[in-house]
């Protein structure tokens, strides 16, 4: 038997509404072998481990089997990282009750240890060890898709917190006052003005309340996502940038409060709207700036995610896999 | 000589711009031998060390000599953990450049560790050692002195950040429009609405915005401070009360927005405001419970701090020792 130090590869499963994607990944990243089933397809959650360990079963032989796997990371929503379980998920049937004990589950049938947490710390976890925050022991990773999620790295180390949860920065509040509605039944989030869908509504917002032409008026608001938003931006639409403005505004105002948090050495981005690139990172910068605390001015950089967009659910998935203390 | 694990003792330094006090302390927070010496009788940073190590001798003597002694734990103001300095401090003569180097000073002369971090820092190191925090992994201090200071603790380890710098929670923005102007140049942040000069500020705000009667009002309003409206409420002057539950309010939001960052189990409460007992820590708990993410609720304890005042600031400089790795 290979010692557990040598074992090459770890892991990863992308745990998503739709489909569950697995990877066996190498240190540098590398994936080794893929393969996915329908996450719903399944009646109970032990149909699904059983399917999942089938599928599991042919990529592992592909690598030279479970002797050369270290361990299996999995990203999944709702995830409680210390419990090993998905407690509540609302889009996954059979997680809809707490708690399911998914981590040992799979770790029962593979033999190997397994970890689970939710996608933004498994996307932080993946910039760690294969992205651009190798190497750093304090960074903010925020994704910025359908929701806001972060993972936060401190002294190396996760931030979970007392109960698994650490790292919700998508709903510090950002306006204490007639704040937008928030999907967490409270107001202000800055989840409400910088997903995707807080995006849209900037859009239909700066629409409705001033007379500038924009391509966007092509539109029925309601059909307006942050897709059309970014590309009339990359038409040059002057309304699409003053949404990109404000959007970039906000979020360096909030990640100048997280650096009198943390005081990250980075703030890395990942997510669609990162696709603007510097028409939101420019923003960003520009706004952390000018609201940072002068003693933590220039000190920390603004990145967006080294991974491939397609790749990097699985790859942050198998990250959570290295970083299991033995 | 004894291993360096059974040494019993260490030493604090808490360093203030009038006094400097030491203390030699046990694993317990029992203070075995203390001194002092005036921080600014000595004309450069040589003398005062030297002047420091001759008052500690005599007190390392009374308990059986340096090789009792596992390490020394300096608090100061804008102490650098990371490079054992201190950094342009404003009140302190011998130390207004950047950067002298305290911690390698006092460990050349004693042959012993040193490290230094500020005093909010210390004060969190204090709590975790041998105050209400002891075996907490997760939470957060939070002095409430003539400016609002904060220590992190996650994973049972203090944060510093990348600079040594992390945990300026006093200087998140509370109020992003109209706010209040802080010493830091800014506006809006907690600090300059629940320190004690923020309190004596909303103090003069509410006298001058309403007709409320108030004990308050026998004072010329530049002569009241946090003192005046703590005995007001004290003697159940209503305006003062309000003026309690404003300053918990604002508490209770940012706590709110500090549980999701960091999740933590207790929030530690500190310094002169906390003498108000419940009439700030009710408006505190009643607050957060109104504004804290629903995932988070009912998890946090809010606590204040388990630490004699007079003995608190050394005992929390004595815990930064402990916390050397060696």
């Amino acid at each position: 038997m290979i010692p557990q130090t040598l074992k090459p590869y770890v892991i990863g499963l992308d745990l998503g509404g739709t489909n569950s994607v697995f990877g066996i990944v190498d240190s540098r990243g590398d994936i080794k072998a893929t393969t996915a089933i329908k996450t719903q397809a399944y009646d109970n959650v032990e149909d699904y481990v059983k399917a999942s360990i089938e599928a599991l079963n042919i990529i592992i032989d592909q690598v030279g089997g479970i002797e050369n796997i270290k361990a299996m990371g999995i990203g999944a929503p709702n995830a409680n990282y210390y419990k090993g379980t998905i407690e509540f998920a609302p889009n996954i049937a059979w997680a809809h009750s707490c708690c399911v004990p998914l981590a040992e589950m799979f770790s029962k049938e593979l033999g190997v240890p397994v970890a689970i947490t939710n996608d933004a710390n498994a996307a932080a976890l993946g910039e760690m060890n294969y992205g651009v925050a190798r190497g750093m022991k304090n960074f903010i990773m925020l994704t910025l898709g359908t929701g806001v999620g972060s993972g936060i790295v401190i002294n190396g180390q996760m931030v979970y917190g007392c109960d698994g949860f650490a790292g919700e920065l998508g709903h510090v509040i950002m306006r204490r006052d007639n704040g937008r509605s928030c999907g967490c039944g409270r107001t202000g989030c800055l989840e409400a003005y910088c997903s995707a869908t807080g995006v849209a509504r900037t859009a239909r917002e700066f629409l409705s309340t001033s007379d500038m032409p924009s391509l966007l008026r092509e539109y029925k608001p309601e059909d307006i996502t942050s897709l059309e938003v970014s590309i009339a931006a990359g038409k040059g639409d002057e309304l699409a940038k003053k949404v990109y403005d404000f959007t970039g505004e906000m979020l360096g105002e909030a990640c100048a409060d997280f650096a009198a948090f943390a005081s990250p050495e980075a703030f890395v981005f990942f997510g669609g709207l990162t696709k603007a690139g510097d028409l939101i990172m420019e923003p960003i910068k520009k706004s952390y700036d000018e609201h940072v605390m002068p003693v933590f001015k220039g000190k920390a950089q603004f990145l967006i995610s080294g991974l491939d967009g397609s790749s990097a659910a699985v790859l942050g998935a198998s990250a959570i896999g290295w970083d299991i203390q033995e």
